[in-house]
């Protein structure tokens, strides 16, 4: 066997010994299913990117939450500096006073100044004077957050929920297609699969990068069909879906594109487990007829129809 | 002729199957000649993505819209919660009322608070306090938009409107001018150029990489023609203009450069229908004598004279 | 001599054929010394690419120039409209109202509404909220293009003022010496040098890229001397300095390198005509002994001393 | 030795005459122990540079400066004026005029406009005019700046406290630890490993270029262990610790990835010195058994035990 090996990754930055078997390396979505134990917080924290790639109704309710706190700090400033530092202020007990107090500090702080009520005194006008530059800046930054959160390139390339095993040429093939759902370009379209099988007699681990029948396409404006044809050099030479099965192998793809709206590089991830992979399968033709346009039916990019194995 | 094949990409992105004949896969425009059918809104969807791409015109009539029905709800609210809450409001009736609550209201979320009219009492500037914050994140939102619109860099390389089928040294070429006529200075500058012929006896298309003369220059100051030279590698070696022609032949390019003025990578695509090679023709020497300069007439880019290919 | 051209760029996006001889290709500057003819004004035009790079005195003139006129245009319809429909106005004569009316419009366009004037009525208030809306985008524009204007990275990599032939090993080379003056980062840092003569019997000129002893480094975080080995391969083999200078040489240089502080990849360029070699000399060693530290004398990167040439 | 050498950078940007001894090359953080002299004060300085890359604190002090700073000038030039040209200004004494000018200073430049004091005259109104419009390009600015910071990818990967030389395989290797401690994805991961020995009679130093075992992962979820093996090509073959501390060895590391959280690629650097290399100890096995997930603990990754080198 160690001589169909093309190339072995060691650990692909996965790890060799993935501790317990059954364990999937990489989760369908993408992402990794892997924990890192004892990172002080410190190190592990970083307040942008959390802000950045948390999900939007988290952010909303940060963005207001801070708001609200805010307000409430600085309202209780100009009720200590005393509200007979404030013009306009009507109030009839403490309460009602911090409201107001409440109100105007949400005023200066956007900015917003109506005047009704008004700060007088060198101590009012100070506060004010601060907080009304701490609202700017603060929505500066929330200026920048949000368009690191909108200009963010999502690629979200579609995988066809099956992986085949169907004939290819006059051998047989590892198969499985994307698609790319939106209206962004994706451009200069690179795809790595590797194959991650365990050891027969051990926990550990071995990966095998898959040789495909072709890694890049200039443009991927409809559909590819990643193929990964298994000749005489493929670690899947000569194996069945028993054996794979027993070895527990998992398909990793690493996809990488130049999305042209977002003028960047984006990456997408999934994985099929050998569960995931249908023998002697292939997928169906969903290119249509129309006239002056190629079109395909996205909708049908999961449908596969039986078909005879070469051996 | 399979000898003569040098790379052959199966589909290219653009599908090996494009059903119905006399279809261009890429359009004179570099935009995909392609639809696709069954996909589900909510993975077509891209919000920031669709914003930063439509036309300059529609997106100013989105934010118009966005403030304009924005100040409708609120001024709605104001109302409701009684514009005995606002003070200063000169109002005979409820539609002056809802006008100057409307006003009140555009005044409030753009942070400008002239003060004529303020909000009184907890209801109304809870409201006021909510929507000045929602003004100026949506005004932030807005200005990432604006940045992501502004700074997208475009490439707008510019195509000879013909090919050419010339004499080259001792053969010939099939040979396109480039020229980018604004002041961005590209760099490092790559062309790709494949042929996608109609297989003999079926719908099928096969492509070809076309080796060129040179496919990368350093800067793109002034102009580039990209040759082709059909010698007996090329899959043009031996075609005539009836046997393209016949073939439904198309050539398609892809450039990428590193644009200086915008710190980016740009992609440009175009292609050339058989119809649109001219063969036995070649472009005119456009270099201008002027004194302590090199000048390029880009006007006569496209301009051609008869010249005897070589056999 | 054609067996000693490694490789030879055709153009290099320069074009061949460069008319008039004593004719720089390249500015010092690294600026291209050519110019387009008959380009139509709207290909050439990118506003957002002229204001982000004019220089920023015509960037403030631009930005200043658009505040005053944008409120002239509003004070006059606010004169229109009718002085009467703004609140606290102090005017005698028209042209009191029109400046009051100006200011109001800046207090506006600005969001900072004071309130000392304010709009009444349905006409005055409509144009207000419309121009409180226009400050707040346009603002938002100058914040991307302010951001656009910072964020460039400028690389600005220092060129000896000569370059020069000196003894290298048992050879000779032909040498130069770049500096990082700036504290940014420069890594990953990638150099070409393409020389350019005249054919001896016509005006064009051929390129030839000249091989470097070495033509990437890790990182510059000093002084870089690139070093073009003059042997048996090299187009200024069995060259003495009057044959270049009859030739009129040009050496052509570009660089390239990822700058760490802007996280974007740069560019530099910049030229050596053949009267800007010294032959016979070498650059003096201008490393510092200083304790616990590695010091460098940039002011005397320029400095060169005789140096009997291998032969 | 020399036939040993597979590559020789002959300064890696670094210089190869590095004066005095005992001088470390790269600090352990990845900063560059090296100093320019003499560079002018106007090619050195790069304001955006400085204020993106200064500390939190120091940037926090710079704007509040600025803030207090353009508020005194302002209130000096209303002063100036006359406070009779300010509506509502309530001051017994120069000093209280004063005063209430800075406020009503702060209030213009952050648009906040309460009212209470507002300009009148053609004179005060201009200023106000001009100080509104430079608050919000100050800001626009800010914003820029702040966005600058936040954005800017921080690559914080963890490198061992120390390298070993343990067995690898039948020979031994150079290895350390690299973790991730951060959740931001680090993808196509590479690394570079250099080692600057002294010559062995003169102040120069040679850098050598090692080969690693593996010197790219696809992802790096976890850990990574780096794995120069020291075969008959290495510079490392045949010496001992003794020899490495006294040719004062450095091993330089430079690793480049692609953060997916910033679409950016970041670069880390660092060293060890031939005193922080550990020879004949291993790194011990930190990943940890649990159930369905992967797991690691980081807080271990710098722990070795004792492992009998290969001869």
């Amino acid at each position: 066997m160690t001589t169909r090996k093309k190339e072995t990754f060691h650990d692909l930055g996965l790890g060799t010994k993935t501790g317990s078997s059954k364990v999937r390396s990489l989760n369908k979505d993408g992402s990794f299913n892997v924990v890192k134990r004892n990172i002080p917080l410190t190190e592990r924290l970083n307040v942008f990117h959390s802000l950045v790639t948390m999900p939007l109704s988290h952010f909303i309710v940060v963005i207001l939450s801070a708001y609200f706190v805010t307000n409430v700090v600085f309202a209780s400033i100009y009720l200590l500096i005393g509200v007979e530092h404030l013009t306009g202020i009507q109030a009839d007990s403490t309460f009602e006073a911090f409201v107001e107090a409440f109100f105007f500090s949400s005023q200066t702080i956007t900015t917003l100044g109506y005047g009704r009520v008004a700060p007088i005194g060198t101590m009012a006008n100070t506060v004010a004077a601060i907080e009304s530059m701490l609202g700017l800046l603060g929505f500066a930054m929330a200026t920048g957050l949000g368009y690191g959160r909108f200009s963010k390139a999502s690629s979200k390339i579609k995988y066809s929920h099956h992986a085949v095993v169907a004939p290819y040429r006059d051998i047989n093939g590892f198969m499985f297609r994307v698609v790319n759902p939106q209206s962004n370009q994706l451009l200069e379209v690179e795809a790595t699969v590797s194959l991650s099988i365990k050891r027969k007699d051990s926990a550990q681990r071995d990966f095998f990068l898959l040789e495909l029948e072709r890694s890049k396409v200039v443009f991927m404006s409809l559909m590819w069909t990643i193929v990964h044809p298994i000749d005489d050099k493929s670690p899947l030479y000569g194996m069945d879906e028993q054996t794979l099965n027993a070895l527990e192998g998992e398909f990793i793809i690493t996809m990488k594109a130049y999305d042209e709206s977002f003028s960047q590089t984006v990456y997408s991830r999934s994985s099929y487990l050998a569960s995931e992979v249908k023998w002697g399968e292939k997928f169906v033709y969903i290119y249509q007829q129309e006239p002056g346009v190629i079109a395909l039916d996205v909708s049908r990019m999961d449908e596969t129809e039986s078909a005879a194995l070469n051996t």
